[in-house]
């Protein structure tokens, strides 16, 4: 696939050279992020939404009651910008004013659909399998009435900028030789020890899925 | 301080036992968020954009080149929301439709103005002790210069509400006795190993503001 097309709104601008429009780097960024902030007008105001998502090609899938006033909203089709952020490590310099983060972020625009039927069944199979590869196997399979009371959105990225910063501090030349210690602190996401539900009524196993992740 | 008030566009109505308003609840959230996501309005499109921020009371700083258009767009006062999510682990439940996220976030409503001078001095002195406490004293001083190309936006909170959710799977009540495996798996942050910059000229201690961190 070609990369993303870089529009007039989703060029980046500032530090240019931390830009990416590929698919790969993109797509990546979003597979890597649980969280999506889903950004819209309401009422003549902007809101910005933190939901769950799971990537197929260039569709986003993202759910909500469709009783809401955020999936009634969405539905109607109305300019969408998603982000997708994580921050990699505090990068200190030897001046405050080059402070900065290593992060990867994916700024993506485009537009919602509602699922229907079949396709919506799917999109919930994609959603809960991004919890858990495999996890849609190993559940107790979906109702007609827990269909009907979500509503299923599919967002398709139109256009999308990926940045990225890595490594160490750029300092100004004259700055190198000062006495002040400079370097980065990595952050990074850990699993925690996982945490059995203590309402299980019989000794099971780990599945697959979960054991896939630990591992 | 009394909480946040609860405005039609802020009140949240979904799971709104999962909601709270108060100061403490609110700004530890936010303090705990590297990254806040931006959203607003730009040539008819929504934007979200991630961006560094430290709180001082109920007001935001954040920071961008003064040419660039999220500074000029931001600096007119149009409305705002920021939001910062945490998430904290993956919930997993018998059923799919149960699947969930542990999480907290906090939306925030609001506008920004521009600060200048000694206000925007001290706002750069907040900023650069949110990426570490003390960094500020340990830096090479900021020059007018720096001040002048960074654009400082102060986004005072009109509104906010938090959501917050924790604990193991909820799952229908026929759902306790099947044979499937129910349960958390959580999520952190963690510091990785600190990497000194490798251009430092001389053999210098971790500095305090690190050292707090690291501890």
């Amino acid at each position: 696939m070609p990369p993303y097309e870089k529009q007039p709104h989703t060029r980046v601008k500032r530090a240019a050279n931390r830009a990416a429009y590929d698919e790969k780097t993109v797509h990546e960024i979003i597979d890597d992020a649980y969280v999506a902030h889903v950004g819209f007008m309401m009422d003549n105001r902007p809101f910005v939404i933190p939901m769950f998502h799971a990537r197929e090609k260039r569709t986003l899938y993202i759910h909500a009651s469709v009783k809401s006033r955020i999936y009634k909203t969405l539905a109607e089709g109305i300019p969408v910008c998603i982000t997708f952020t994580h921050i990699d490590g505090l990068v200190l310099a030897r001046s405050a004013f080059h402070h900065s983060m290593n992060y990867r972020s994916v700024v993506a625009h485009g537009f919602c659909v509602s699922v229907k039927d079949e396709a919506k069944k799917r999109a919930f199979e994609i959603l809960t399998n991004k919890v858990a590869l495999g996890r849609w196997d190993e559940c107790r399979p979906i109702t007609q009435k827990e269909m009907d009371v979500t509503g299923l959105l599919a967002f398709t990225i139109e256009a999308a900028a990926a940045k990225i910063r890595t490594g160490g501090p750029k300092d100004d030349q004259d700055d190198y030789a000062l006495p002040i210690w400079a370097g980065v602190i990595p952050l990074e996401r850990k699993m925690g020890v996982i945490i059995p539900d203590s309402a299980m009524t019989q000794d099971l196993d780990l599945p697959d899925s979960v054991k896939r992740i630990v591992d």
